[in-house]
C-alpha cells in the first residue's frame, strides 16, 4: 500500500483545530553527563502544566542515527517519510532565500569561482567572495537572457547563489558543471532524458554567456552549478488529512517546506516570537491546522549558546498561554530535530514531543523534557507517526472496520 | 529502497573507534516473579557507572516474539535484517565447527544412519553414534573422491556431520536425501537448476560410494543429507558502514558470521575472556570497529546455571576497565539474544543494550539491567537499528538534506 493510501481513506473532516508548535532544534544534551539539557534547564511552568494533561514521547525525525537538515526534519514531523520525499539541495537553497519557487522551476546551487586565463578553475569559491560583491555580480548575470527559459540568479551568502530556470518542459535530470576540484575546466551539463537535454542546453548557453559577462570581474569571473532539481510534489494536507492548513514562519525555507504540504503561508507583522503568536490569533478562525515555526532555538543551538537556547525556550513558555487561550483541540509541541548547544550542530538525538488534547491519555509525568518524554506513552516513535495521533485526538479519523 | 541503499549513501569514514561487546544470550529472567534476572543479580559496578553516561534500551534481535539462533541473533545486532539475510543450516553447521567455508562452497548437514539390508532406513541417527566412532567413519568418507568437487566430511557431534562440496559452478538448489522417516530408502537428490543439477549428480555419486564404503560399519552404514546451501553474501561493513572491522571470538560460528560482515578475525592466545581483551588491546590501532564475543553467558544460560551466568557477567564487568582504558568513541554492550537460565534455551525476550559515547544522551538511569534498559532513551528497538545510532555517535553519518 502506498504511503498515504490507508490514512487518506481513514481521515475525515471536522471543525476541530490542531496547532503544531515547532521549536527548531529543540532536543539537546546536558553539558556534563549528570547535568540537564537546555529544555530541562529552562523554567517552563506552562509547558510542565500542559505535560500533566498530555501524552509525551521522543520522536525520531528520519530514521535511527540520522541527523536531518531542516527540510527532512520538517517533513518528518509534518507526517511524511523524509526518505521517500527528498528535497534536493538546489530547491532548498532557493526556498531558503525566500524565493517563490514554483512546481516546475529548475533550481541549482551556484558558486562564483575564479578561472585561470586558460579556462581552468583556480578557486572554486572565488576567495569566499564578500556578499556585497556577490550581489553586484549576480545583477550582471540577471541581465543575461537565454531562449527557452526565464533565468533568476539569487545571491545567498558569500560565493553562493541560487540559479532558477523557469520555462516550459524543462527536466531536472541534468549533470553538474562543478567538477568539485581545481585545475580543470568546468564541465558541460548533459541531460539524461529529453526534457533534461533541453535544460542542459539552456544551462550550457547561460554558463557561456556568464563567463563572457564576468570576464573583467575576477576573482568572480566564473560560475559552477550543482544540485539541479525541482520541488518534490507532496501529497497535500487537504487531501490526505482533510485539513485546511496554515503556516506561521519568519524564514523562507520553512515557508517553502510548509507550502509543499499545502499550507497557506500567513503574514507575520514583525519578526519576534510574540509577532508569530499575534498572527496565529489573527487568523485563528480561518484555518483548522496551524504550524508555527520558532527558529531561535536552533540558531542558539548551532551557535553553541546553551544559555540563549534556554532563554528562547523560556520565552516560548511564557507566551504559551496565548495559544492555550484559543482553546485548540490538539496542541503538539516538538522540534524538527535536535540541535544540542554542546554539539553546535543538528544531531540525530530523538526530540521531546508533547501532544495535548482533552482526549490524550495523561502519562502521569509532570514535566516536559528529554528524559521525561522518554517515559511517555507515545514512546520513542518516528516523527511521521505524530500527525495520525493528532488527527485521532481531533476526531478526524474514522473507525477502521466494524 | 533496498536495505542499505540509504545508509550506504549517508555513512562516511572517520578515525573514530567503535567497540561492540556481545555477551551471548545476555538477556535473562528472574527465578521468581519478584526476583532479579541474571544481569540484575550480578555485581556490575563498572557497567553501572557506564550506564549513567550512556543511552539504554532493549533490542529485539529479529522480530517481536522470535527466538533467534546465534546466526540470526548476530546478524541483527550487526545491523542486518536477519529475515532478509538467512544463513542456512548447512552453512551454519560448517561455520559452527570452525570449517573455513568459502563463498562458493556447498554445505549440508549430514546424519550417519543405520540401513536395513533392503536399503531402507532403520534408524535415522544410527543409535546416536558415539562421537569417536563418528570421527572414524568420517575418515572413511573423506577418502572418497567424486569428479567435479573436492569433498569434506567433518564430524560435528554424535551422529551429526557436515558435508562440504568445493568445486566450480555448483548450485545449492538441490533436494535433500533425508526422507525424515524410517522404513523407506534415502531419496535421490535432484537439482532445480542447471548448476544445481551438477551438484545433485555429485551428491548422488558420493552417497552411492559412501554406502559401499560403510557396508561393514553398522550401525553407521548409511548417510542422510539435508539443508544444502551456500553462505549468504552480505553487504560488507567496509562498504555500507565505511568501517575497517575486526572480530574477537573463540568459537567458530561467531567467527564465521563475523567474516560474512567483512570482519577480519583476530587471533586470540588462549580461550578466556581476559585473553580476548588482550587481543583487543594488541590490535587496537589496526581497526576501527571491534566485535568481541563472550560465549560463556549463553553456555551457562543453556545449562540452566543461573549462578554461573551471574559469575560470567561479573567477570566481564571486572574486565571492562581494560576496554574503557582504550578510550573507544562508542561502546555497545548487548547480546545477540536472551538465554534465561530458567528456560535453559535461547528466548525471544528483548536484550538489555547500552550505548556509550561522549555524545550519547544520558538517560538518568544508573544501572544496567533488563528493567533499567526498558526505561532508556533507545527505547525498545530492533537490534538492526543499533549500528546506525553507533555510527552517528562516532560521527560517521553525514547530515541528511539541508
Amino acid at each position: 500500500m502506498s504511503e498515504f493510501e490507508f490514512l487518506d481513506r481513514m481521515t475525515e473532516p471536522n471543525t476541530t483545530k490542531i496547532v503544531m508548535l515547532i521549536l527548531d532544534g529543540l532536543g539537546g544534551l546536558p553539558r556534563t553527563p549528570d547535568g540537564l539539557t537546555e529544555l530541562e534547564s529552562a523554567k517552563r511552568p506552562n509547558m510542565d502544566a500542559l505535560a500533566k494533561r498530555s501524552s509525551l514521547g521522543l520522536t525520531i525525525p528520519v530514521a535511527p542515527g540520522i541527523t536531518p537538515g531542516s527540510g527532512p526534519g520538517h517533513l518528518g514531523i509534518f507526517g511524511y517519510d523524509p526518505i521517500v520525499h527528498e528535497i534536493g539541495r538546489g530547491a532548498l537553497e532557493a526556498l531558503g532565500i525566500d524565493f517563490d519557487l514554483r512546481p516546475d522551476d529548475i533550481a541549482a546551487r551556484g558558486n562564483f569561482c575564479t578561472m585561470n586565463p586558460d579556462g581552468t578553475i583556480s578557486d572554486r569559491r572565488a576567495g569566499r567572495l564578500p556578499t556585497p560583491i556577490a550581489m553586484k555580480v549576480a545583477r550582471i548575470l540577471n541581465s543575461i537572457t537565454v531562449e527557452g527559459a526565464q533565468i533568476f540568479v539569487e545571491p545567498v551568502k558569500e560565493h553562493r547563489f541560487a540559479l532558477i530556470l523557469r520555462g516550459d518542459g524543462l527536466g531536472s535530470n541534468v549533470t553538474e558543471t562543478d567538477p568539485l576540484k581545481t585545475g580543470v575546466a568546468p564541465l558541460q551539463s548533459a541531460g539524461k532524458d529529453l526534457p533534461s537535454e533541453k535544460t542542459a542546453a539552456i544551462v550550457n548557453e547561460f554558463v557561456k554567456k556568464a563567463h563572457a559577462a564576468l570576464e573583467e570581474e575576477s576573482p568572480a569571473n566564473g560560475i559552477l552549478l550543482r544540485g539541479f532539481d525541482k520541488l518534490p510534489v507532496l501529497p497535500k494536507y487537504q487531501d490526505i488529512f482533510k485539513l485546511n492548513p496554515a503556516a506561521i514562519a519568519i524564514n523562507g525555507m520553512y515557508k517553502g517546506v510548509a507550502r509543499l504540504a499545502g499550507m497557506q503561508i500567513l503574514p507575520v507583522i514583525g519578526t519576534s516570537i510574540a509577532d508569530e503568536f499575534t498572527s496565529l490569533e489573527h487568523y485563528w478562525n480561518d484555518y483548522d491546522f496551524f504550524y508555527i515555526h520558532i527558529k531561535q532555538t536552533d540558531t542558539a543551538g548551532e551557535d553553541g549558546d546553551f544559555d540563549r537556547k534556554v532563554r528562547v525556550i523560556e520565552e516560548v513558555d511564557a507566551l504559551l498561554p496565548r495559544i492555550l487561550a484559543l482553546n485548540p483541540d490538539v496542541l503538539i509541541i516538538s522540534g524538527d530535530h535536535s540541535s544540542p548547544a554542546v554539539l553546535k550542530f543538528h544531531s540525530w538525538h530523538p526530540v521531546p514531543t508533547l501532544l495535548y488534547s482533552a482526549y490524550a491519555r495523561p502519562d502521569g509525568i509532570n514535566e516536559f523534557g528529554e528524559r521525561a518524554c522518554q517515559h511517555g506513552s507515545l514512546g520513542i516513535l518516528l516523527a511521521k507517526n505524530v500527525m495520525p495521533i493528532a488527527l485521532a485526538n481531533a476526531h478526524r479519523i474514522a473507525k477502521y472496520g466494524a
